[in-house]
Parts: C-alpha cells; structure tokens; sequence
C-alpha cells in the first residue's frame, strides 16, 4: 500500500492531535483524527479523556455535512463495539466517509480487525500502516497492556556523574536540577502509576503527586479543571507507614501493598491495602505485582525508587525503558549506588541497554535507555 | 571595532586551517593565514610543525604579487622574532600587505603586541580581536602554558551508567565501543602528553601511543610521514616498571617519574627517569609535576589512569575538562568507582561541574566537562 506526501502529512497531524491526550487519556489510549476534503482540513479532534468522545466523534461533528466523500486520517482503528460511546465505525459510515487510513490496527484481540471490517463492508475504501510505529510510539503503555497483559515499566534515576544517587548518609536533595525535577513531573503525569517503596516515602517524606509547572509546558488537565493523578503504588512489605506521611494527605488513589497475611490497617479513604504474593527471596513478587496492576488498567508504570528496588526490577528484567537524569557533580565512592545488582566476574555477564535518547536539561543530562533483546 | 560579514568568513578559514595542524604544531601553537585581494583568498597556509614555516609565509608564497595591497587574515598575532624562522610581520610588510587582521594577540609575554607595533610603525592598518574566542579555544594547551606555566589537563575516564569503570576483579577490556576508543586516538594524538601510572601500565599492558585510525578521521603525520608520538609520563613511585613492559618497545619519549632519592635504574634509549618531590600524604606532588611538564614544553596532558590518580587530580583542582566516555551497561556496586574522593558530608561540598559537550560514539555517550569557577 503506497501512501502519498500529503498522507503523511495528515496522518502527521493526527498523532500530533493525538498526543494532546497524553496526560489524560489513561487508561484508554491516545487517538487522533483528521476529516480531509479536497485537500482541507474539515474536522479533527482527540481523545481527551474517558467516558468523553472519540477522536472520530469530534473530527466528525466539525466537520458536519464537509464529512461525505471525504477522507478520514486516524491513528487506530476505529471501534467497532458499544462501550461507554457508540462505535466510532458506524458513525463515518453514517457520515458518508469514502476513504479511512489508519495508522495501526485496534490491539485488543477481541476487536482488532473488526472496526476495519465494519467500513469495508460498507463500502468504505480503507488503509493501514501509514506511521505505524509512530502510533505504536504513542501508546506504548495501552500497547503493551494489551500484548503482554504487563505495563510499560519505566525507571527513574537520578544520580551523580559517578553513578550516586546520595551521600552515604543519605543527603540527596537538590541533587539534580529544577528542569530536571519538572521533567519528572511530566513524566509522573503521563503514567497510569507511579510505584515506590515505604522506605522511599519516609526518607525522602516523597508526595509521589503530580503538580502543576509553573514555567515551560503546561500539564493538559481532566475537563473538571484538575490534574489527572496517577494511582500511587507504594510497597509496604513490613506496615511502615501510619496513613499519616505526606503523600495521603493529598488528592489521588494510593494502593498499598502489603505482605500476605497481614491485616489490613485504618487508612484513609483513597488508600487501597492489597496483598501481594512474595517470592523466593521474601520481597514482594514484581512479576506478580504488574500482572495484577495490568488486570487494574495500570498502563505504564513510572518506578521512583531506591536502590534496591531498581536493582530488583533490572534484574528481573523487568525494566523496559529507564531514564537516567545525570547532574554535573562527583560525590565519591562512598555515597550511594544508583542501583544494587549481583556482582560480576565477566564483563560479557552485563546487562546491556541501548540509549535511545540524549537530552539536556538545564544543567543536567538525561540519558533514556531500553534494554537490548 | 567593527568587522564586516567578509572578516568573520575569511578569519573563520583561517581558524578551520589553523585546525589542520592540531596534530602535529605541538610544541607550538595552532596557527591560521589567509591573504585576501578584492574580495578573493589569493593564499593561505597553516603551521603543520615546528620548525617548519609559520602560516604567514605559506599565504605569502601562494599570493606572490597578489599579496600588495591585500588583507591577511590571521589567528595569532604575527610574530616580531628572529626564531627559527625570521619573523612573519617583517614578511608581510616587505610582501605590501597594507591591513592585517588578527584573532588573537600573542600569549607569550614578551612578544606580547611586538608584532602589532611592527605593523603599525610600517603603516599597516591593523584589527584584533576578531573570532577571539575561537581562536583561544583553538590553543587552550599553548595558552595554559604560557598564562599559567601549567599545561592544560583533560581527565579521560570510562564508566558504567553506574559509574563503575571495572569488575571488582580488575576486567575492563571493551567496556567502551571501538567508536569511543577511536575518539580516545584523536585525543591522545592532539595533546602533548600522555600521563598515566605504572600500576594502569602493569593492570593493562597499556601502550598508551598514537596509533592511525582504521576508519573515519585520520591522524595527519609530521612531514616524515610518521604520527607524532606524545611524551608519556607515567608515574612509577615505587619503581615497578623494568623496561621490558609493551609500551618501552614502541617510538616515542617516555618520560619516567620516580621519588626523589631514587636511583635510575638501566631503560631504553628513549627512557628519561626524573624525580618528582613527593606531597604530604607520600604521593608524588602533582602541582610540582605539572610545574616541571610546563617548564619542558609541555602544553596539553591527556591523562588515563585509574581511580586513584583521577581522585587525586579532582581533588587538588588540576583538571580543566574531564571526558567520560559512558557504555550502555550497568556493573553494579561491587565494581569499581570512577574515581578516589574524601566521604561528603553535606551535597553543598561536591564539586560541581559543567557540561561543555554531549555527544553519541556508536552505543557510547561521551560527556564533556569544566569545572565551575
């Protein structure tokens, strides 16, 4: 299937329509639209939030009558069953939409192929593929939920030129900089969760919240004017925390995980306390523990963690992407290790990553990195 | 003083063919000439060697007559002589040179606007200062020495993600790409010398000599066709070295550093042992020895040694740039640490630095840092 210039380009401008509902969406996925006739741009629209409209749909009301005989751009596959909206399917059908391109098929295997099905059954020319990894990209959490019933894992760290993440006696705030820190409230507000350890949250006194930038890029807000908050998921193998810490004292659901046997303690109201199954070596279960927040929608996962939790889920590997925010500071071999790994006698033993990116951040470096396969 | 669009792209060649000689001008410094007659470059020329014509005289010889009346474009200040060639203010005087327009003026004291005044008495008109920076930039190793009496020092180090640069058995070989060792050749072969210790001599069989790339950017040759070979200066303490180690049977002046009190033991011809005054704490003192490299035209160091060394350097505030060459790998905290520092008690006492460059080699990340003034 040969697509033209002009394809791209409004497929282009579908994921970037997409990637508006990229703080929001979850746990549904980023979809983008663009109605096309004669050239011109008709309609367009995103998904913005749960329980609201379609991409299709909105793409489609702006359009109003411009939407017969025209061409519909759509980053996934239009949907082809009643859930909390009608199928967006029928409802180009309905409008008298000739042609729909699609940059990746619906993932879910119960609907996949479906939607595509329901078009060209009615008659509707229909294309695939155009972007595709683009779209992929974008989704990676609701792709891979899908695929591997897993949530995208993603691990912060933060750490000294020397790979330390504190002092030995645990010092480690501002280690990195402002920018940093607000990049990592973009990231926060684009995960379905954001894990982390009892340890963390009483040393660091850790809110694990998203907060609104005051400079630079702005974070997209639900339609009731709040930010979207990422369920927090904090592991709390020995009961450490009272209810009392910083992080229940705001706003957005928190599950506690707790060893089994344990009873369950008075918490405040948003705060879930759920048993997770051990493993061989008494820590909590992580492989366990995604596949239970993957059967609760969590999509991806954002990990702000200490060392020995990194170290659990990269030898688990169960890291998919890690981002590495560097500050230009040396603190000795004395402060703290980025993150606890068995010791090697073999280079040829390492675990090997892949950057994938480089950026600056004020003063501060972030290496992004996936593991190689 | 104002410069024409016409300046900044004729100084601008000069400092690209100032580049030129940057491996192989060493001892002296980096030096580019451009003759320009009514809008068009008549001649131009670099210093490729010491001993060998500045870059005036090469510009002067391609002009010929064209040089009457013409604007020379120069990155140093022309000198006023009589060295091993006579001096260049006096050729383009005598060539009818009538502006001459210089990016910086000598850094050596006593020439220090000699060669200006030369100009300026012999009715010259002359502009300075044009692209200064880059000009500096250009000669950092040439500048130390003659404003500090102390060469410039590039740290080299190669790390882990987390900082660690072996196995806690001593395995380093190929952390880093062939990419990242190929850059390592260029910057050894752009530096004076090459300092390391006998322990990374004996731990490694290090060379640590110049050798052509096989691929990519070559290393020009001195015009005997040979790579120019920088002095290595390998610290030898307790004199472990016997001269029978793989880098005593390749070309090039090692100088051997060994304690006062010391008797020279029997090395190959091209061995030069020196006794360094030792520091309080037994090691040798390394402001001394910078001192001392000074004093033998040394300009630029590259070191590459271990965590003790590298310690010691940071440490004291002797290195001017460190570049770490970063490998997509994680070792884990039973590996080695970068570099030997005193336990921090607050993050308010790391020293801080700046990244002057981020660049990709193959899989590699290289870091380019400053210390903060």
């Amino acid at each position: 299937m040969a697509f033209s210039a002009a394809d791209h380009q409004f497929m282009a401008l579908a994921l970037q329509l997409a990637a508006n509902g990229r703080f929001t969406s979850d746990p549904n996925p980023n979809v983008g639209a663009v109605i096309v006739q004669q050239g011109e741009v008709v309609g367009s629209g995103y998904h913005h939030q749960a329980g609201q409209g379609h991409a299709e749909v909105y793409a489609l009301a702006e359009a109003g009558n411009k939407a017969r005989g025209a061409t519909c751009y759509v980053t996934l596959e239009p949907c082809s069953h009643y859930g909390r909206t009608p199928p967006c399917a029928e409802a180009l059908i309905a409008a008298g939409i000739s042609r729909v391109v699609i940059a990746m098929p619906d993932p879910n295997p119960l609907v996949a192929g479906k939607g595509v099905t329901l078009l060209q059954q009615a008659g509707v020319a229909v294309s695939s593929g155009l972007m595709h990894a683009e779209a992929r990209a974008l989704n990676r959490g609701f792709l891979s939920a899908m695929e591997r019933q897993r949530p995208w894992l993603t691990l912060k760290l933060a750490a000294s030129i020397d790979g330390r993440t504190a002092l030995a006696n645990g010092q480690s705030q501002w280690l990195t900089s402002p920018e940093a820190r607000a990049d990592v409230q973009l990231c926060r507000a684009q995960s379905s969760a954001i894990l982390s350890t009892a340890s963390t949250v009483l040393a660091d006194s850790a809110r694990l919240n998203v907060r609104q930038l005051t400079t630079g890029r702005q974070i997209t807000t639900l339609q009731n004017g709040q930010l979207r908050q990422p369920l927090r998921v904090i592991l709390d193998r020995r009961q450490q925390l009272t209810g009392s810490e910083p992080l229940f004292s705001l706003p957005g659901p928190i599950l506690l995980c707790i060893s089994p046997g344990q009873t369950t303690r008075k918490m405040p109201a948003q705060v879930q306390q759920q048993a997770i199954p051990l493993a061989a070596d008494a820590y909590f279960d992580l492989t366990a523990l995604l596949y239970t927040l993957a059967a609760a929608q969590v999509r991806s996962i954002w990990v702000e963690a200490g060392a020995m939790l990194a170290g659990a889920l990269l030898q688990q590997q169960l890291v998919d992407e890690f981002i590495l925010y560097q500050a230009p500071v040396l603190l000795g071999p004395q402060a703290k290790a980025l993150a606890l790994l068995p010791e090697l006698t073999e280079l040829a033993q390492a675990r090997r990553f892949e950057f994938t990116d480089v950026s600056r951040l004020g003063p501060d470096i972030r290496l992004t990195a996936t593991l190689t396969t």
